[in-house]
Formats: C-alpha cells, sequence, structure tokens
C-alpha cells in the first residue's frame, strides 16, 4: 500500500479551497453537510463539512468565496456552531432565517459563478440556489467532481460495510411483493421508471441491511425500478456476500454502484421517470432530461410503504421494546441505587458512564445489535441544549441539584427504539416540579389522544405543547418522529411539529411522541416513548405504546394532574410491569415494583 | 315605467339557457353563485344560481352543458340541495370531493367551448377550470356578458343603497392614514398599483358603510389605490349622499361604478398591479395583462390591515356586547319562562318565533342597526343541520325531550356579535349531556389556550376537538372565524379548522370559537362566543371574551369537567353577571342571577 498523503491542517484548508475555486473559474462553491443519500448519517468519507468548518453537526451547509466563508445551521445548533468553528474565518448564518439562498441572492454579484456538487444537492436545493443566484445576474454551475475532496489527500475511503440479506421471518413481506406495490403505485402516478435512492427505502425494498454508516444498518447503493416491478440495484459488489442466494431474486438485477446515471441516460429517453425532489441528488434529474425522459417529481412511494409496518415487523418492535425495557429498567435500578452512593462518595456517576452502562445492559439482550443514534445523556445545564452529546470535556457530573436527561435507543434485529426518560436524583426545585408535570401532561394528552383518520402531524401537535403554553413556554423542537423498522431512527414521511406535514396516520406507523423543556443554562427535561398507530373508534386512530420503561415521578406535582392524567400513568406502569415481570435481575424487580406502584402510593412514599 | 317583461317558468329556464347556449356557439356555461365581490351575500340581482337552479344555499356552481346539469354544492348543503332543486334535470355533485373542475376534464370533450362571466370568477377558480377544460382538450371562454342575465327578463336591479360616512369615533383612523398604511404595504410587496374589490375591504379603507346586501353594511363598488396612497374609488354616484364632504377627502377621486376595466387599461401599461387571486374578478388580472401590466398575485394588504381591529374598534365590539348580552338574557330569561309554560298549554314556542323574539329585544338596543346573518333557530333534529335556517314549512316547536340550538348575531353601529347558545327545556339523555359536555369542554380549551405567536388556526383546532375525539365523535364544520368591525360577521383571513390557514394571530384579531355535535336526524349543539385576541405571557397571545351570555349549564355532565373546565365557567359567569348588572328587566335579573351563580351551585338547585 502506498503511504498516506500529506495531510492539510486545519488552519490552511480554507486556503487550499479558495484555490481551487480560482484554478476551477469558480467565485464560490456551495458544501452541503448531506452526503448523495440525503439521511441524516454520513460515512467519514463524507464528513465535508467538518473538515472545511469543523462543525460536526448533523445539518448544515457553507458557502466559500474567495473572501467570505460562511456555515448556516438552525436553532438546535447556534450554540455548537460557535464552539466548533474557527469565527475569524467563518461567519455563521440562520439556516431558515437567513438561508443560503437568500445570502446569495444579496451577496452575489451579476456574472459570478458559483459551484455545487450535483450530487450532493437534492433538485429542491439546486432550484432555490440557482434561483437566488439568478435573481442577482449570477450563475450556478453543477459540478460532477467535488471539490474539496480534490484538497482533501486524507479523504477516508466510501465505506464497504457488509450487506446482508433481512430473513422474511423479520421482514413480513418478500421484496417482489415489495416491488409489485411500489409498481403499481408507479402506475397510479403515471411513471414508468422509480429512481430510488435513499438507503433506507432500498434497504427495506430489498429486504437487505448494510453497514455503510454508524447506528443505521444501511448500504449506500442506488436502484431503478419500472413498472413490471423489476428493479435495477447499482451496488459495490465487493458489500454483497458471496452465496447472494437469499438477496437476489427474480426481478433484481445488480449493476456496478457507478452505473445510476448511465442507466438513466440509456434507458430515460421517452420515459416517466419518479424523482423525489428533496431527495434524490439534483444529477439525477438532471440525467433524465438529458436523456430526453421526463420527470415526474414526487415523494418516493417506497417511503410511503415503508411508513406503514406489516404485523411481522410490529411484533419485532414489540419483541425489541421489550428487550429495551429490561435493558432500561436495570440501569434505572442501577442510577438509583449507585447515583446517590457514589455523590455521597464525591464520586459522582457522570454523563459518559451513565450512557455506558446502559449500552453494557442493553448489549446483553436478545438481538441487539448497536445503539440507534448517539445517545443524549445531559445533565444540569447541558440537558438545557436539546441535541447535546457528552463528549470527556463536557462529561457533567448527576447530581442531586438538578435532572438527568437521557435519549437513547437500540438497533435490535427486528426493530429499532428510541425513548427518553428524565431522572432527578434529589429534591427538584418547583420549577423543575411545575415544567416537569407540564412536560408530563402533554406528553400523557399526545399518548391518549384518539384522532381522525384525516389528521395529520402539525394538525396534532399543539395537544403536546398546550400544558406548557399554559405556563407561557414551549419547546424549540418536533413532538415526534416516524421510526423505522432495524432502520432509521427517525423516518420519513410522519412528524408531529408546527411545521405543516401534509402525511395522515395509518394503523402500523410507528412515531415517537417527545415533548420536552429546556431552560437556557439551567435544565432540561423530556419524556418520549414510541408508539404504533392503532385503529380507534370508526373514522379513528389512536397511538398504543411501544416503549416500556417507567416514567419517573419524583418530579411530578400532583396537584397539577387531572384524574385522566394519573389514570393513564397507572395504566401505563400496571402495563410495563406485567410486560417485564419475571425477565429482570432482583435489584431491578424490586426497582419496578417500586416505580410502577400507582401514583398515590408512589407520592406517600 | 314600462311594464315587467314577462317572467320565464322555474321549469323553463333549462331550456331557455341551452338556447342560449347554442346561439352563442358555445357546449357549457359555469354559473358561480358568487357576484363580482365574492362575497357570502349576493343581492337578488345576483342570485343567477338560484334563479338557475333553485338551491339558496350560500356557496355552490352549476355547469349547464346541453344535455347535463350539474350543482356542485358542499358538506353543509347536500341535505338542503335535494330539497330545493328538481333532480330529474340537475345532478348533483360534491364541491370537494368532485370539483366542477375534475367534472370538466372528465367530460369536456376535445374542442368544446365552454363560457363563464369573467367577473364572476376570480383568477384562482379560472385557472382551475381553464386547466380542467384543457386536459380534456376543450376550450374555457371568458365572456362579457353574463348569458344567465339574457334570460332573465325580471332580473332584479343591481341594488343602490345608500353610502353613508363611518364616522372616525367609531372607525378610530382616517381613510388616509389608512391608504397610506396600504401604499406602504404596496412598496414592501413592489406592486405600484391595488385593485380592491372586496366591499369590506373598500368599507374599512374608506370609511364608509353602505346598504347594497342583506346583513352586511357595505356597497358595491371598487378601487384602484396607487403607492402615494391616492384612491380612485369607481362607485354609482347614485349611492351617495349629496354631501360628499364626510367621504371624500385628498387623494380619493370619485369615478363612474363601470370604470375599473378602463382605468386598467390606461394606467396598467408597465406597472406592477396588485391582484388578489382568490377574490378579484379575472376580469381584472386579464385587464392588468392586456393593458401590458404586470400582475403580482396577492392576498389583498387590506385584509390583513383590517383583520387587525384599533383600540376604538376594539371598544366599539365591547359596547357592542354588552347591548347584544342584555338582548340574550332578556330573551333566554323569556324563553326560559315562557317556553315550559306554553308546552303545558300545548301551544310550544317554535323555532321563528323565538329568532323573532330574540330580535324584538336586540331592537330596543342601543346603537343596533340589523342582524348580522340569517339566524339559525334549529330545535329537535332540525338542528342536527349546523346550517339550517328555519322557514314556515319547517318552523319546528321547542320541545322538553330535544335542545334548541341557537346562533345569531347583531350588527351593532360600531361593532358585530355572533354568538350560539343551545337550550334544553326539559331533561336531556345521557348522549346529549355526554356529548353536551364535550363539545363545552373543548370550547373551553380554546377559550382559555394561550398560545405562541407563530400559532395559526389550524394549528389551534385540534383543541377545541379532542373532548369529542375521545367520544370518536367529531363535527364537520370549521371552529371559529374572524368577524369584521360592523362588516361581515364572517371575515377573512383568520380561521380556526383543519384546512391549513397561514396567517397567525396579533392582538385585535377578532374571531369566533364554536365547537359544536351533530348527531343526523338526531339533534344538535354548539356553544359560540366571540373573542378578541389579547397579549399572554411574552411571546403568546391568548383570547378574552366579547360574548357576554350565561353558558346553559343544565345539560352538563359534571363529572366529566376538570378542575380548570369549572374555573372558567365560573369565572366566565361572574364576568357576565357583572357587566350586565342593572341592565336588565326585573324578570332577567333574576333569572341571570341564577344562571350565573357558581356551578355547584346550579347543580345543587
Amino acid at each position: 500500500m502506498s503511504s498516506s498523503p500529506a495531510a492539510i491542517e486545519p488552519g490552511q484548508r480554507l486556503a487550499a479551497l479558495r484555490s481551487a475555486l480560482s484554478a476551477a473559474s469558480l467565485d464560490g462553491v456551495v458544501i452541503p453537510r448531506f452526503d448523495a443519500y440525503q439521511g441524516e448519517v454520513v460515512a467519514p468519507h463524507d464528513e465535508r463539512l467538518a473538515y472545511m468548518t469543523g462543525f460536526t453537526g448533523s445539518a448544515g451547509i457553507a458557502l466559500v468565496t474567495a473572501d467570505r466563508a460562511v456555515v448556516f445551521v438552525d436553532g438546535r445548533y447556534q450554540v455548537q456552531v460557535r464552539r466548533e468553528v474557527d469565527l475569524s474565518a467563518f461567519e455563521i448564518e440562520h439556516f431558515y432565517d437567513a438561508p443560503i439562498e437568500q445570502w446569495l441572492e444579496r451577496h452575489a454579484v451579476a456574472g459570478q459563478r458559483f459551484g455545487v456538487n450535483t450530487m450532493l444537492v437534492p433538485g429542491r436545493l439546486f432550484d432555490l440556489l440557482e434561483a437566488g443566484l439568478g435573481r442577482a445576474g449570477a450563475e450556478l454551475v453543477g459540478l460532477e467532481a467535488d471539490l474539496v475532496d480534490t484538497i482533501w489527500p486524507d479523504q477516508p475511503e466510501p465505506p464497504l460495510g457488509a450487506i446482508k440479506p433481512f430473513p422474511l421471518a423479520f421482514a413480513g413481506e418478500d421484496s417482489a411483493t415489495k416491488r409489485n406495490r411500489i409498481a403499481a403505485a408507479l402506475g397510479r402516478i403515471g411513471a414508468d421508471l422509480l429512481v430510488e435512492t435513499q438507503p433506507d427505502n432500498i434497504a427495506w425494498l430489498l429486504n437487505i441491511r448494510g453497514g455503510d454508516i454508524a447506528r443505521t444498518p444501511v448500504a449506500h447503493s442506488t436502484l431503478l425500478l419500472d413498472r413490471t416491478g423489476t428493479a435495477e440495484w447499482f451496488v459495490d459488489a465487493r458489500k454483497l456476500p458471496n452465496d447472494r442466494t437469499a438477496i437476489v431474486s427474480d426481478g433484481l438485477q445488480i449493476s456496478p454502484a457507478e452505473g445510476l446515471l448511465d442507466a438513466i441516460a440509456q434507458r430515460g429517453q421517452g420515459n416517466v421517470i419518479a424523482v423525489d425532489p428533496a431527495f434524490a441528488p439534483v444529477a439525477v434529474r438532471q440525467a433524465v432530461e438529458r436523456a430526453g425522459g421526463s420527470v415526474v417529481s414526487q415523494f418516493s412511494p417506497v417511503t410511503l410503504a415503508k411508513a406503514v409496518k406489516n404485523p411481522v415487523e410490529i411484533n419485532g418492535f414489540r419483541r425489541a421494546h421489550v428487550e429495551d425495557g429490561v435493558a432500561w429498567v436495570e440501569f434505572i435500578a442501577w442510577l438509583m441505587a449507585e447515583g446517590p452512593r457514589r455523590l455521597a462518595a464525591g464520586d459522582p456517576v457522570t454523563e459518559m458512564e451513565a450512557q455506558a452502562e446502559l449500552l453494557k445492559f442493553r448489549e446483553q439482550r436478545q438481538d441487539f445489535v448497536e445503539e440507534s443514534f448517539s445517545p443524549i445523556a445531559a445533565a444540569g445545564s447541558n440537558a438545557a441544549m436539546c441535541h447535546y452529546s457528552s463528549k470527556p470535556d463536557t462529561n457533567a457530573p448527576i447530581t442531586a441539584e438538578l435532572p438527568f436527561l437521557l435519549d437513547t435507543g437500540g438497533q435490535y434485529f427486528g426493530g429499532t427504539t428510541d425513548a427518553t426518560r428524565t431522572f432527578m436524583l434529589g429534591t427538584p426545585t418547583a420549577e423543575v416540579r411545575r415544567t416537569y408535570t407540564a412536560v408530563l401532561q402533554g406528553f400523557i394528552a399526545l399518548m391518549t389522544a384518539q384522532f381522525p383518520t384525516t389528521a395529520t402531524g402539525h394538525y396534532l401537535d399543539a395537544l403536546a405543547r398546550r400544558p406548557l403554553w399554559d405556563l407561557g413556554l414551549d419547546f424549540d423542537h418536533g413532538t415526534g418522529h416516524g421510526v423505522g423498522h432495524f432502520l432509521s431512527v427517525h423516518e420519513h414521511p410522519h412528524r408531529f411539529g408546527k411545521v405543516v406535514n401534509p402525511f395522515t396516520f395509518e394503523p402500523g406507523v410507528i412515531m415517537t411522541i417527545e415533548p420536552g423543556y429546556y431552560s437556557e443554562g439551567g435544565f432540561g427535561l423530556r419524556v418520549e416513548n414510541q408508539v404504533e398507530v392503532v385503529a380507534g373508534a370508526p373514522g379513528f386512530l389512536r397511538f398504543d405504546t411501544l416503549t416500556l420503561v417507567p416514567i419517573e415521578l419524583s418530579m411530578v406535582d400532583a396537584e397539577q394532574l387531572n384524574r385522566s392524567d394519573i389514570a393513564f400513568l397507572d395504566a401505563y406502569h400496571a402495563r410495563v410491569r406485567a410486560a417485564l415481570a419475571g425477565r429482570l435481575s432482583p435489584c431491578a424487580a424490586t426497582y419496578l415494583e417500586a416505580a410502577t406502584a400507582p401514583l398515590h402510593q408512589q407520592l406517600a412514599a
């Protein structure tokens, strides 16, 4: 093997990129955080934004010109970005309040040329950038080669995680049947071909799982599906097992990973091709247009089909949640015993120790594979950052004074979990009690809601916030998201939140419900369960819990609760106790017994 | 005067219209319900849909071809349309589920020509019709003369209601200041001219009131406003008073009513002209385009400015609600005394008698002008139709067995009122108690909500429905609407409902809150207050009641209520009592005392 090429120091990268810009006769370049698959998690190979700017958050975009450099991040990352990025070199802007396309419109000069890698931006964003530049008389140039890659001598190789078949016993529906369902959907929208670039959609469609990125078992690849249900899968053969019989079925042809755009060039002419404007690289749309095909801009029908879990998938979720519930209860019993003891000994449990402890308990559970996302273990004021991630230099102790928030989940072979609990080792302040109780009431309001089948995520969102609003408070994140089946913990298209989301629910959709409250610089609270959407009264749906973890009651102000809140808590705890009975260590069983007693007993204790 | 021309019998009108179609070389004609002003209430001159079809509801559209005739109405009117329309001549379709543009796409034949009066359809609808026909290869022809008018020999003349100045003491802001505010808004959207065609917008902008339609004091006219705040008002001079000094101020020029399109022809070239796509006749847009101007499709800035009431307007509302509250309480005291007595005597009070009685009490109140809409007085199963209007042949008695719903409001010089109360003379069934209590809880939930300034009407709607959803029930209308200031009782743009509404609230916006429940063929319930949006905690808004009418508690199941529900009811009733004290007849005062006692006292009584 050749020796690694000389690395470029962080402080030199901007200058190197500006040289590359100049050599390419460009006035600026856009650096997205996403890879070609537009997922939340990217491989080290694709950490271009972090390489150029130092910013490691899960969403953002940068812009570099000859004399300016700007990083755009959303509200979650305004603090983090200022810690990670060299503010003498980069300006910071707000992703939504002052978006990049407006910056381009204001600052670009007529005749300027800005480049962007057409594999890294979806059509919708490309159009926004192009329109912003166009209003300034400037031009957006689609680049086939990435400019950052040219100044990244030690860039990691693209991942080559092993692809494995995902057995029918866990998937519940064979790939050919799924492909035929999607093919029928293509017929309904008048498309001849679907270009699918989302790794979780391909994993679901082909009943495979991969290993290209952390904590989400997907493979980077792309796929073309036609109206007969026949698919051409563009995947690096090195990732495939030697024995492909369990993967390759009738109507699935394997082609080289880089073949997608050529295949479109060959098959596009005269055809109507469905392209997801929010997820497929704009290069796909451009290839269709070059080939003489016509594009139908369409949310991928695979995304919609995958969101509705079949009974086998639901069973997998339920098994995973029993395993995960056991791990949680073992962990909480440990924390509630060890936390005060270690505090008294002057050696408090820390955030990183706590998350490691829960991981240890999870690793003992059946079918556990890995965590489903990087845990948020946040003590004291760290919890006020709702997307905090503990690192050695921030790793705070869990004290008696302030709550400890733990948001974590597991990838189980057959189900993905995600839950948040907030704990208190000491006596809560009146403010914590008041706000925790309001968060819990909002959680219960949505958990227990029965709602019309026509309802959407933005329409139900207020139910979970109303108790906080009564206090003049709110939280600045969505109230819940879809969850994949041994796939992405954040799965499209469903979402509870303030932003309009047009997708209605149906039985089998899996969601989280997770209101919170964050007192800046003070403390943070969140309660989160995963739920299954189930049928309710005729014309109505409701939620049934998947998560089986006791809810901390020591911070509850019982005076604030309605009878229906108390009825929910008692029924939920009885269910958790019944589901986990007989599976716990003696210490955890004792803890569970106490933690799931009726509210009035716990408060009397 | 010449004698009236011979009328055409209803049964002959379709044949006459088809002859006119044929003479005009058209294959079909679209007959909107709206007039050129797109308001809910139209003058007899503009009752073209009723003239052609017999349907008298407030929304609908018809289509007549050589061999078919279709009436499209929404869910509210599915029963009524079938009673009013000759079903051997007309088919009925659902306005939203099977809209006219889809019908045209499916049934039109390539080469066919359909006509529509371009003064009666706004741009958005014209585009939908044209696109539907276009997909069928057919053509939409804009007509300058109305085809129905040509076969309506006894068509009433356009209205000539007197226009009066609306004094500054009631309006709170002079017209020139308002016009300057709107002119500034035009600057912000880059428009040189605004075409305003909405009568309530013009009434607000010019501080005038008119008399062209029933129950809404507006005048039919149109207006052009430029970026200096100068306006040209196209109005029939016969409506104006001899002394115009209180109306015409600097910067307002009066021109003949029919002059709008000619003025656009003269002033349009090279200008950017703001045209409301949902309200301005498409003829306006076409005139701008013909003149060489460019259209900016924009919700009228007058609509947005008018929605936020100034302190003088708010005071007017509050005065009107005290007057209206007195009338309501006098009426309720009468109903509660007279209703049972007349029932026992075998001569029950009827719907029409009840609504007439409340009108009599209103007519004694200061500044009362007229009702603000045709009352919904609905006893027994009539109340299951949420937009019922009592007529001699449906006029039902108010019995002891089922609730009586009364939804009515007044135009006061200085404020417009709208409230609903549901009454029960006998003992409610368990179903009525359960559902009335749920409706009331939904009402209270929205009445007492504090919500972020970013919240919109669709986002808050679920709060008012949740208690009904718990029972597997819902209601099929919006939860509330904006209200004009001595103008339209239904005022744009704010609305609580399931449909996405992008407009946030601010202090001074006036809304109704009116959840209901309708058991088909059984009974109907609704509780409605008018509210003012006021500031809440920092970053939050809330509602303050305008309506001062006791809420019927005899149907309440107190076991269902939360403490916060009871606290609201007791505080609300104490406020009503204090506001109306000393203004009532002895009998009504005695009734008010009992009806506003704390809930536990009333239930014990």
